[in-house]
């Protein structure tokens, strides 16, 4: 597999959108008129020539867009909106229906209080039907900034608002079927600055713990929402391995 | 918050499936006849008096599952199922409709070559419209295990077999209408041990990295699925902060 390494990795910044350069992008923009596919290559990777930046030719696996040749919407969801795209496989040429759920953008909140505790939340959800221990978070409204959509949740859901603001980038919550980002924020210094103020759809208990818990809650399963994992992952070393 | 301070957290192994204890589960049975509920403590958070395992009366935040009232089905849409549920909030009695999306369990794989490398793969995705860095991983087949299924997927996608599993436990995608987890495995000393067999909704370009390029990948956004981080996150040191 040694031909088939990878070049280096597109760089796009943490919080890297959708319309940012990806491989196949810049594959097509080093590609010399004339140059052709070596297809089946490795593994059954396709395989094509390019240019590195400095100029050399290097062979680099690469996949291809799939052509998007007609869409139409689905029931609405609430959540999300479901589109059906028939699409190409550039590899087979087949054409096939597939799924995309259109849905707004996500944000959550890894908050600490001033001794450095994590304020979490439990509340009942409807899709695994149990009480999940969570971190703050919910859904972008329109025209709200990933910034204050974080700001606002975390006051709605805990009551607490905080000193200071970092972005913690952002994760696909899956790339497969979902078109939107969860946007991962910290909060330092956060203390109770008020009564929660929950929607008709939410019942939602406020906790304080210690890392040490919350690394113990991811480990025994208690935490289990992928999110909230993610924005954890960036204060907690969470290996097992 | 100091009343509302969690007891232990319950704990039910790391790969905890749905049907485990949870906390509103374990209040109910430590519950005594008579004991009442105190409602709209601390920052709107519901809280009941029970009694912890040693026998003491404690006094712990606690959330109520919502009764399910009506159900009914929405389009298939293969990839998931949607379920309309009629549900009452415990906190204000008001009835409202969620969306369930009933979808089979999912798998993922970090796999390690001899030379400590991981095995990675390139694939165009249709929810980001974009060629997505990502672990091996796929849907579990009716009558499939978690396991037969991560074994499956590394030899399908990558063409890569290996000699030691490892179950890393599994994560809810996303608690507030899937139903379905995701089931993380390790495979240690993966090497080449045939062809890549495609079904015809794939194109995949494997690629070896090492673990710092990997860990580069993440923080460029250049991996961004939440489902493979935290595969991953159980290998590696994943904190920003």
């Amino acid at each position: 597999m040694d031909e088939a390494r990878p070049l280096l990795i597109e760089r796009h910044g943490i919080d890297g959108r959708p319309h940012t350069v990806f491989a196949a992008d810049t594959d097509a923009q080093a590609r010399q008129p004339g140059e052709s596919f070596l297809q089946g290559h490795g593994h059954g990777a396709h395989v094509m020539r390019e240019r590195s930046s400095r100029g050399k030719d290097m062979t680099a696996p690469t996949i291809q867009p799939w052509p998007r040749i007609a869409s139409r919407h689905g029931e609405d969801l609430h959540v999300f909106r479901p589109r059906w795209d028939m699409v190409q496989n550039p590899r087979t040429r087949a054409q096939m229906e597939r799924v995309v759920c259109e849905t707004p953008d996500w944000v959550n909140v890894v908050a600490f209080t001033p001794e450095r505790e994590l304020v979490m939340i439990r509340q009942y959800r409807f899709g695994t039907e149990r009480v999940e221990l969570e971190i703050p978070g919910g859904l972008i409204d329109p025209g709200e900034t990933p910034e204050s959509s974080a700001v606002r949740e975390l006051e709605e859901e805990t009551g607490y608002a905080a000193a200071r603001w970092t972005s913690l980038g952002s994760v696909a919550p899956n790339p497969a079927y979902q078109d939107n980002r969860c946007w991962h924020f910290l909060a330092e210094g956060a203390v109770p600055a008020g009564d929660q103020d929950l929607d008709p759809g939410e019942d939602i208990a406020v906790e304080v713990m210690s890392t040490e818990q919350v690394m113990e809650a991811i480990r025994s399963g208690a935490i289990s929402h992928a999110l909230c994992i993610t924005a954890l992952s960036h204060v907690l070393d969470l290996r097992s391995q």
